[in-house]
């Protein structure tokens, strides 16, 4: 079946996130709801009709021959579309030609560029990052040759940073970069997993390129951040020769077929001619600038993803007629979403998502306040806040995007296993987000870390206040919700337990809370996920009054949240137990007994 | 990496399972415990030499052409070995060839056919499902045609069940036999996922054939059982003419790619030839005799190629190097195994496979006492805690299946998703298991409505008392083990609540246990797989004063169990909470909201 932008949805929790106040921070007055809407109505178009219909297409693959990417069809003409059309540039700086939107606005179009077709999304976002990182750490004249083709779409960009030996651990970067004479840098080695890495929709590939100088220190703080153009850039903007970097095979993956893959190979023949970026021995922390963003992409991703196996089984489940209906006097077989079971897994995955999209937008709002706030004490509260949420939301969406695009398959049955139904793609594409941009274990020690224990717990604890006040105000909707609120609270305090385990002992033996990170990144994002699920049901309750209001919409949003409150909710304890009283045993087993 | 038969865990496995009781029932004297480890000696030879050097190869696939399936480089000459060294026939019964062993004996081997080639091990499977359909219902004619080639693996066995519109609900099937005049019949019709329906590695394929008799009754009573081979058989037991039954198609699956799954059409010039099995309309009720082998070897099937997905994952966290060791000195990297995050996943592997294994070979001990118990009511005990534990160890093995090789990918991480790796092959081919043979929400209303409600909670509540008892024994192993003891018994108090809310409320209002029995089904599994290892730590721990004990096992078998009931028990109490209070908020939602 082909992908519905679901748009009510979107604008709800572009409500819920505050769309308006984002709206009014100083910069983006140029946007409103008004516009904002315009635009979602045009990327749900762009979406169904022109992504979603290749999607299947790129599921097929690329072919790599002589150094070149041949996309799969129809991706080609679909980027100049997707060009012409400005997409690409949505929040990109209006100073290079981009337009300066909010990200919590650009993420609402990215959710629907991810659902119809993750392949091929990857693309503008790997893009938006180059583009980042351009833009806060080049200097004026890089970032005049390169910044206003990438945010035209005319150039895509790469991010350049693992290499056989180095994945998560950065330090150990080998690739080398000479001075040159003229300024420039010769750069040398491999890189791997390059996404988008070679292709043939755009005229230029700008690649930036993690690098170690000659008389650069050991670790990560000898690392160097380069641009390093697939075709060399002449000094009136025309492309001049082609750059000693060649994208030597693609990988054979698990799924996002549509999106090569590259291996990158560096001065085979004498070096790769690069540019330095900002200072030497800076890269990583120029990397750091922009890991927010494309972890909050990646969020975005997972959630997305798994929407688009929620709609196919949903259909699938209205289609299929199988078995009669349990308890009915009805001998005739029913449709399938009539199962008990059936309507617990689209359960499952309907109200993860939503939570999901609630929680995620939540903290594209609060990247937004945390840079456009105009007052300090409040970016700086909502940076930490956005610090904070946003391991969460990148583990918690992409760890569930497998099991929901694994209920996706399961609601199909026999069909779920056969590739032309199209289920079987989704819980492969989705397998790669809870790994790329940092493992779910990177971003749960960055989580109880840099996040939780560098500020000791202080934006933790605030949170769980915000949902014990939440979980209180569930009161007003009466016995219907007494469950989902006792489970909040339980929670909170399973939380709060976790949060003392963390701060107790991470100074001093941090191993025991790193057995733990994973599944308190788990319990925080559920936790969080089905406050944000409550506060829609007290939202779409004040407007039960409304002359006008969509009671189904309403309905089914506080029939959702009390699902996630019944059903989701009650884990978190476990994982609380698990996290507290877990870390001996986890951690005791001999290196060879394993 | 090559795969290592896991001989020291399956021994005490079957130990656990008392194999020296089972080989001493009435029938099994010809087996014993010697017998049974030169048998898996062997067993582990053939599966790691043999099996596992193909298992990357049928990845690749199988081609059909002009009706006929070519299968994967070294399918057909492993599939002769198999055959020549008599291991189809391990427990197919005596009187026509085969060795008549303890099914319980039989999976020790099974589970090293699919753990080191999954797709392999279905053609074996399936043959033998076939011989014991017609071992019980055929009569001495058709047997004596067929069976001794079946259980020599000179011919194969398939199952033709499915139909398009005939998943689930076999009270669709279509397929029709004409009674012809020499008392053989015509078959005619479509069978859809026909598991090795056709291939290249044996000389004539034996289908069992689900069909309607022109004058049978709508539904599943009128369904009878027709052997249909692919080459009719010569009074003198040599080949025919080829029948009108051909493969017109193979399925592009997401997984066990060497297992050619075929489209079947019988009669397409005419009718195919088939041969009726028992009484007319009987024929699902001959399925389910098999039934309980066929899911019994399923569970297997997800416990082994979670074992697979472990040891690899377990090869690549000692090799991979990344990153200094937390709270460790040494700035160097350190290999990932090191890392608490690492270790977490690969004790989340281990335990879990080690607690399916030990109630899976209990399962099939129970098995094997139910057919040859002497004492009728020891008879009757067993086969109700059989069928009890079967859709449990089916539904529950294969849906972690589907987390445990999902673990192994991760634990690879971005090498994971790279299929050259191998990790990403096991993860597709887990995905089956809990498809096949019955979905997992098929076995969870199996559980609650044919073994629980039926016998209104007997052998549940017998099964929780023994696990009660267990765990009060942990006490003799003082405070390691209070955690988990206290987590059993809070387990084993939410289970009642479970049962008492299931016996309730199935009679009137059925779809609310319906909602929650998936989630039963995953409480059952979790809370007596923790049972089994609170055994386990039990019963090594009573070694540790012999002179030869092997500590290093004894450690690793008591963390595991601890592991186990520090992090898998705990999740049992938000299960119950689920399925006892979340029926409502499962089936409130309109279909149109969806």
């Amino acid at each position: 079946m082909s992908y519905q932008a679901p748009l009510k949805e979107i604008r709800f929790a572009l409500e819920q996130a505050e769309l308006t106040a984002v709206c009014a921070l100083p910069g983006y007055e140029d946007c409103n709801v008004e516009l904002t809407d315009a635009i979602l109505d045009e990327a749900a178009k762009f979406a169904e009709g022109v992504l979603d219909p290749i999607n299947r297409a790129g599921d097929k693959g690329n072919v790599w021959a002589d150094y070149a990417v041949t996309t799969a069809e129809g991706f080609s003409e679909a980027y100049a579309q997707f060009r012409d059309s400005g997409w690409g540039g949505l929040r990109a700086p209006q100073a290079f030609g981009g337009q300066g939107l909010p990200a919590l606005v650009a993420m609402a179009t990215e959710e629907m560029w991810c659902a119809s077709n993750l392949s091929f999304s990857l693309a503008p976002l790997l893009t938006l990052g180059a583009i980042e990182a351009l833009a806060h750490h080049a200097d004026a004249e890089l970032q005049a040759v390169y910044l206003p083709n990438m945010c035209a779409g005319i150039w895509t960009g790469t991010m350049n940073l693992t290499e056989p030996q180095a994945g998560s651990d950065l330090a150990q970067v080998k690739t080398r970069a000479v001075p040159a004479d003229d300024g420039s840098y010769l750069i040398t080695g491999q890189k791997i997993f390059i996404t988008w890495g070679e292709h043939d929709m755009a005229d230029n590939i700008v690649h930036l390129v993690l690098a170690r100088l000659p008389d650069a220190p050991a670790g990560v703080k000898g690392i160097s951040l380069f641009v390093v153009p697939k075709f060399l850039v002449n000094a009136d903007g025309s492309l001049g020769a082609r750059n000693d970097a060649r994208c030597v095979s693609i990988e054979h993956k698990l799924g996002i077929h549509g999106s090569p893959t590259a291996v990158m190979s560096f001065g085979d023949e004498g070096g790769a001619v690069g540019y330095l970026v900002g200072e030497a021995n800076k890269g990583l922390s120029y990397m750091f600038t922009m890991m927010n963003h494309a972890r909050l992409g990646v969020a975005v991703e997972g959630m997305a993803i798994s929407e688009r196996a929620y709609q196919q089984a949903v259909d699938y489940a209205r289609d299929r007629v199988q078995s009669r209906e349990l308890g009915s006097p009805n001998p005739a077989p029913a449709a399938i979403i009539r199962h008990p079971d059936v309507r617990r897994m689209l359960m499952t995955m309907r109200a993860q998502i939503e939570a999901q999209r609630l929680l995620t937008y939540l903290a594209g709002a609060t990247l937004d306040r945390a840079s456009h706030h105009p007052v300090a004490a409040e970016k700086a509260r909502n940076q930490a806040l956005v610090n904070f949420l946003i391991p969460i939301v990148k583990g918690w969406n992409t760890e569930q995007a497998n099991e929901i695009t694994s209920l996706g398959v399961q609601v199909h049955g026999g069909m779920g296993f056969i590739e032309e139904t199209g289920a079987a793609q989704y819980y492969r594409d989705a397998r790669i987000t809870s790994i790329y941009e940092g493992t779910t274990g990177i971003q749960a020690m960055d989580l109880i870390g840099r996040k939780l224990a560098s500020e000791n717990g202080a934006t933790a604890r605030a949170l769980l206040e915000a949902v014990k006040g939440d979980a209180a105000r569930l009161d007003a909707l009466g016995a219907p919700f007494a469950a989902t609120r006792a489970h909040l609270e339980a929670g909170v305090a399973a939380a709060e337990a976790c949060v003392d385990y963390v701060l107790a002992n991470f100074a001093t033996a941090p191993q025991g809370p790193a057995a733990g990170s994973v599944p308190f990144l788990k319990l925080m994002g559920i936790l969080l996920g089905g406050w944000q699920l409550a506060r829609a049901a007290l939202v779409v309750d004040a407007q039960r009054q409304n002359a006008d209001a969509d009671t189904a919409f309403i309905d089914a949003k506080q029939i959702t949240a009390r699902f996630f409150g019944e059903h989701l909710l009650p884990q978190v304890p476990g994982l609380a137990a698990a996290i507290t009283g877990g870390a001996d045993s986890a951690l005791a087993l001999d290196d060879a007994a394993f």
